[in-house]
């Protein structure tokens, strides 16, 4: 893997004028385009062996390009905001917006190749991290990211060279630390560690560039010419670049799905339904604040049709909460700051810390349901955003965030009377809006869109659970007993009051919903 | 003060039914309204004596209000993102986008409130913050932003039982704290405290509401129906109201000003240009890196007329530092996040931690620039901006941020022959465009704008230094050194490069100018 960047590749002074003058103008020019364009995002990441001369490319391409446009992402010791959250968070925070560049100088990477190398991670668990980001950069480069990964490499003895040669400088001692030689005992195993992440990492979609770190002129211009090279290339193209993730959409054959087999007659008439709402909210009480929670964070994912009683069931729920614990996310068109990021971008910034909840009236899901229907993004887009989706849940959940999803579910005849029921209503804040009226007209649509969504996306970590909610106040108190029973799963805490509940009032989760009907 | 909160105010059950049913229709029309019009941004403060109900009234608000539309802000311990900013950079972080109803659950005021009790402050300097809430809440209100604090009080023998009762019922037991009962014996203290705080911060534009906490239902229809008549009537209000903070500008009588005044003629050549430049930046490296310079941060701000040099003038300054460790920020027009907000919060959003640099290109003086000449915002707007940007860097440099701010200098000729020379480049990052053009018309209008700003705004935390930017290498080596000359000054560190240097090449700073033009 390394052999080629131990050749001794030098660049004399002369060449090295010569070819810069040209790749500076053209750098410029190139990062004028791309911002005039609002483009795309680029993401450099410079990596490899300490002492390759990481800072000294970083600096020469601020030296020759706009550097006001240019921004280093750089990362210590997680913070304490950052470590109450999924590993992927710091880094989704620090991901460019369109038409600007960022260099990475450390990156998702730098943590596990550390931890493999000092073996507090095992294999397993790396190769797990190493699938995990070529999926997450096939999402970024399906969303429109360039991503240039470059490897500085050294052969042992010229690691050596180049950490003696740097600390004998005044200017730039500073920079070699007792670290950076205790790392060089550790050389062989880098070597092994990085081949094997660089091989498996080396996508299509996301290549690797080794480069030989020994000679500062050559090292800084193959990464100059190899950004250069990458801009023009992208701003030439005619046509986005797709990268299948997932397998087509297989149609149907008869009239039987999830949604249709939902048993829509179930109620809950009023005292028990006081009784038993009561009581959840006692329960979800007692779990939100309960010492376990403090370990974990909760995601409660709303979707539903219009009018099918989303906000009545969000406010029965918070009811519950301490209201400095909670935080409700309305989802409407996303904002400017957020159009110039990947889609999932502004559902991440919004995972709650440890502790806390935040709850997404209306959701991700967006992009396999309204997108979809409505045409907003390609087929190719919503098609490979069931796996992109399943990948942000598992990142959650994996990292000790509770996700509950839930689709709450109407017949056309319950909607054409709630529509016509709000229309009486003189309250603005209700009425319905001919959107309204026209979504309505695509019900088939949306419908098939449900349960491909629930078919690609209810997983393990993060199943759906579709609610009746012809009536109102049975799909509250699903919700709430749902959340509480997810809750006392993870968190293996009974609350007294979920003893006390009479079996018979239980209502059936879904995964026994075909048990209890064979009965 | 709190006489009026010790009647026993009580509202029975009936009467309470029948206030809410009305008050929650008209406070969810209210908020619909608001959020229609994108309005203005709503922050409620909810204050007062533990166990006076804080939580049982901001449950009712979310009961009574659409909860995707309101945010509860609570402030914990630091996290060390925000210990390592100055003291108000949580709360600017806080603030609600226009429509938004965001309620605070404690505030600014609590972290000084409990300092003065403990007596970790003193009188001079609880005042002092005193003063600083004020004309931040004063900037609050010219922004358009409606503040509403309640204070909710208590008798000692009041809050004695209200703590009791508290403990005794299960579902809020968790709620009294060892901490609760430690605070009731600083009670004559807090009733000190905060009648001193609540007498000195009840402003016309951001009163205070003192409630009594006895009764659970007076308190919270109390603060329902305060709230609901102040949206109401701003929501009706037809102009924004302004709250004059600053005195008009004076007229000059003569042309003598501290931009004639200055030496354009003023230049280096290359070889002492390259030797000095270099030195700096080595100066510059080291103080960067310095120990010292870990307690503090850095912001550059940089303004000037088009083509004057900023951009020529940061690539030298960040030729010396890690890309790691600073950030250049173009200012632009705002994006729509920002919009939503008061005018100085996308500053705010850039404040760098301790140990980093953040350098604006264009910065918080656009308002009494661009936006003052092009008449982008009303006169009273930029002239009460001056107040707030010299509070906005006071509070910044009384953190420990050092501000160094420059205005380069170049004559209406000097500009014409760069604008001429960079339309024969090919390079279309430097075209000049019809809108330069249009400034150059204004060049006497932004004249005088420029005079006002020093004027008003070069403060002894954070002075103006003016670039005579006539010579490209002159004006580099001025603002090179000028950064040196402020961190050496406030790190007390002298860099040897600093002591190497001949005393005549030294360039004379404002201060010294006019000592030095007698000699």
């Amino acid at each position: 893997m390394f052999e080629a960047a131990e050749l001794g590749h030098v660049i004399d002074k002369k060449t090295f004028k010569e070819e810069v003058t040209r790749l500076r103008a053209d750098l410029l020019e190139a990062q004028f385009e791309l911002r005039e364009k609002c483009g795309f995002p680029v993401i450099i990441l410079i990596s490899g062996v300490d002492g390759a001369g990481k800072s000294e490319t970083i600096h020469d391409l601020y030296d020759w390009m706009d550097p006001r446009y240019l921004s280093t992402q750089t990362f210590t010791d997680p913070s304490d905001e950052e470590s109450e959250r999924p590993f992927m968070w710091r880094y989704w925070q620090a991901l460019p917006p369109k038409g600007w560049i960022y260099v990475f100088s450390g990156s998702w990477y730098s943590l596990p190749i550390a931890r493999r190398i000092s073996g507090e991670i095992d294999q397993a668990l790396f190769d797990q991290r190493i699938d995990q980001f070529n999926r997450f950069e096939a999402m970024l480069a399906n969303e429109g990211a360039l991503v240039l990964k470059f490897w500085f490499h050294l052969s042992r003895e010229g690691q050596k060279r180049r950490l003696r040669s740097l600390e004998k400088d005044p200017r730039t001692a500073w920079r070699v630390t007792k670290e950076s030689w205790e790392r060089l005992k550790t050389y062989g195993q880098l070597q092994e560690v990085a081949s094997h992440l660089l091989r498996m990492t080396n996508t299509p979609w996301a290549p690797w560039i080794v480069v030989e770190g020994t000679d500062d002129r050559y090292r800084s211009l193959t990464v100059g010419k190899m950004v250069l090279d990458a801009l023009q290339q992208r701003l030439a193209e005619q046509h986005e670049r797709h990268y299948p993730v997932a397998p087509p959409i297989t149609h149907k054959i008869d009239t039987l799905d999830v949604l249709t087999a939902l048993d829509l007659t179930q109620q809950i008439e009023k005292p028990k339904y006081e009784l038993r709402l009561a009581r959840a909210q006692g329960r979800l009480s007692e779990l939100a604040r309960s010492p376990e929670f403090k370990k974990h964070s909760l995601v409660l994912a709303f979707e539903g049709q219009d009018a099918a009683g989303k906000g009545g069931s969000i406010r029965r729920l918070v009811a519950a909460l301490d209201a400095r614990q909670y935080q409700i996310v309305p989802v409407a068109a996303p904002t400017e700051e957020e159009r110039a990021q990947p889609y999932l971008w502004r559902f991440w910034r919004r995972i709650p810390r440890n502790g806390r909840i935040t709850i997404f009236d209306r959701t991700w899901y967006g992009r396999v349901l309204v997108e979809r229907v409505e045409g907003f993004c390609s087929e190719a887009d919503w098609l490979r955003a069931y796996a992109e989706i399943n990948d942000f849940e598992h990142e959650l959940s994996a990292d000790g965030v509770i996700i509950v999803k839930f689709w709450l579910q109407i017949s056309k005849e319950e909607q054409l009377r709630r529509f016509k029921e709000r229309e009486q209503i003189a309250f603005k804040r209700y009425k319905i809006t001919d959107e309204d009226w026209r979504n309505r007209e695509k019900w088939d649509a949306y419908h098939r869109a449900v349960c491909d969504m629930v078919d690609r996306t209810s997983t393990g970590a993060a199943p759906w659970t579709l609610i009746e909610a012809e009536d109102k106040n049975f799909a509250r108190v699903k919700v709430l007993e749902t959340v509480c029973e997810r809750l006392e799963e993870v968190l293996q805490v009974v609350s007294p009051a979920a003893a006390e509940a009479a079996p018979e009032e239980k209502i059936v989760r879904k995964t026994d919903e075909k048990k209890d009907k064979k009965q």
